[in-house]
């Protein structure tokens, strides 16, 4: 036996960790009540300088535009255009912040970045984005933008009994191909925003149309609606997670929420922008939080 | 070893089962791919002289229209009140034919039935409900009208690797509890229609609203979205199954697709009303048609 959580430090975050799992076995809660739900930008994998589904879109976004100067002039397709990422880095700040404006802009941008493909195209191009891209800063693939800590506590929760889920703000289907590879994650069990969908003769297709932006409230209706459980584990990292933490909580179970903190400009980033609420939350309720400088000894494998 | 499928007479529709699970096990297919879908009224469980459900639904609006007389001259309560069971089964037999106004108008009653109250009160009146209540001419429990050849089947694809699911047009949240115990298809595993949540204060509640009809062309969307996957298998009694069926079609799997007809009038009962335009395609795509009547020994345990 490998030990678990080889790259934690010891110190209060791993502590909470081992203390919930252990409480969990020693009351014998039943396996399919051991649910557990993680965030993923920024909780499983990088998410600065800009989420890495949002490259994918913009290389789209810079496609159109390159192919139709009307929409230079355009935003999102302007901001893709130049690669003003400023803008771009901003709409997301001023999400968390609850001024959701320029998200509207941008999901306009979103859903007609890969409307009117059908579901298994939209796959491949994903797959094959997130297989050959590059982190624009950290020198490595996205694919080895998953933090080696949460993928060895994925695979201790999993060792124990756990069913792990991703509750991600994210599209579900950017990540379902590569979630069993990376985090060992079925892609079933990813739960995230999605698009409208239509029946076309034998295909799935993807409509010009948001169906759930997987966030804040939503995220506990759409767990709920895909697990039909409380969980008893939420890990995250941001404002759009508060609901999905506070509702890990239970009268008679073992349960525990995990907020992760970004203060780790030399091995990662270091940021609070879009989680400060959640971090007051963090203290006045008692979540535990992971700072990656002091909790991890490694970031990435 | 028991004999798998002991209620099923010697016959093609057993022959297509034992066929299909063969190949599937000669060919290698792997385990994450043996999906099966299942519609449930009619398919897994009796649904007449009216769907389950709507028994549950239409007690509650009896009792709504009991203590306000003015809901007793507006449809779904005046049925509901007057016990005018033949105003209710012909609205399905409109919906199977297109016409959904009627529909809509019992989809009114349905929603105002069980609004604003939490998902955890709504799962223990269904339980309640489904544990206590009679089929009103079966001389039996709602909960022993599963079709036991089904249950038979949902136990050998299971012994098989597959994965089952419940992609039923009745309420996902009705059938959870007892989903596990009478199909051994755990909650998680049930698609069905839903109603709009709402997260409150650390609750999931029932808005007034309609989320998602889960029929028709709506059942592959919300099996791709909850799977991922295109099943392998789909099992299925009516008109609003046919898309569900078409979409059980794969270029290099086995696959099988399977509908009941009920031809059984004095072991169950005998209709094809909902079911022409299914029954048509069953013939014309070779799909393999289950005849209560000539392929099950016995119906109901």
């Amino acid at each position: 036996m490998t030990e678990p959580l080889a790259s934690w430090n010891d110190g209060p975050a791993k502590d909470a960790v081992l203390g919930f799992v252990e409480r969990v076995t020693a009351d014998g809660v039943p396996p399919e009540e051991r649910v557990a739900v993680f965030d993923n930008d920024g909780t499983l994998w990088c998410e600065k300088p800009l989420p890495i589904q949002a490259d994918f879109i913009l290389r789209r976004l810079h496609e159109m535009a390159e192919a139709d100067p009307a929409l230079r002039k355009q935003q999102p397709w302007q901001a893709a255009y130049e690669r003003d990422y400023a803008w771009l880095g901003q709409v997301m700040v001023e999400h968390y912040a609850g001024n959701d404006t320029n998200v509207r802009t941008l999901l306009g941008g979103v859903i007609a970045a890969h409307a009117g493909i059908s579901v298994d195209e939209f796959e491949e191009q994903a797959d094959a984005f997130l297989r050959t891209a590059q982190h624009p800063t950290l020198g490595r693939g996205y694919l080895q933008c998953a933090y080696a800590p949460m993928v060895e506590l994925l695979r201790y929760l999993d060792a124990n009994g756990f069913s792990s889920y991703i509750a991600s703000g994210g599209g579900r289907d950017f990540m379902r191909p590569i979630s069993e590879e990376l985090y060992g994650i079925p892609r079933d069990r990813v739960i995230g925003s999605s698009t409208a969908l239509d029946y076309r003769e034998g295909t799935i297709m993807r409509k010009p149309e948001a169906d759930v932006l997987d966030d804040g409230p939503e995220k506990p209706v759409r767990i709920w609606s895909r697990v039909g459980r409380r969980p008893l584990l939420a890990v995250g990292n941001s404002n759009g997670d508060i609901e999905m933490l506070d509702f890990a909580q239970h009268a008679n179970r073992p349960f525990l929420r995990l907020l992760v903190l970004h203060d780790d400009a030399e091995r990662e980033f270091a940021y609070t922008a879009g989680a400060e609420t959640s971090l007051e939350r963090a203290r006045s309720e008692n979540w535990t939080v992971i700072s990656v400088a002091d909790d991890w000894s490694r970031v990435f494998d």
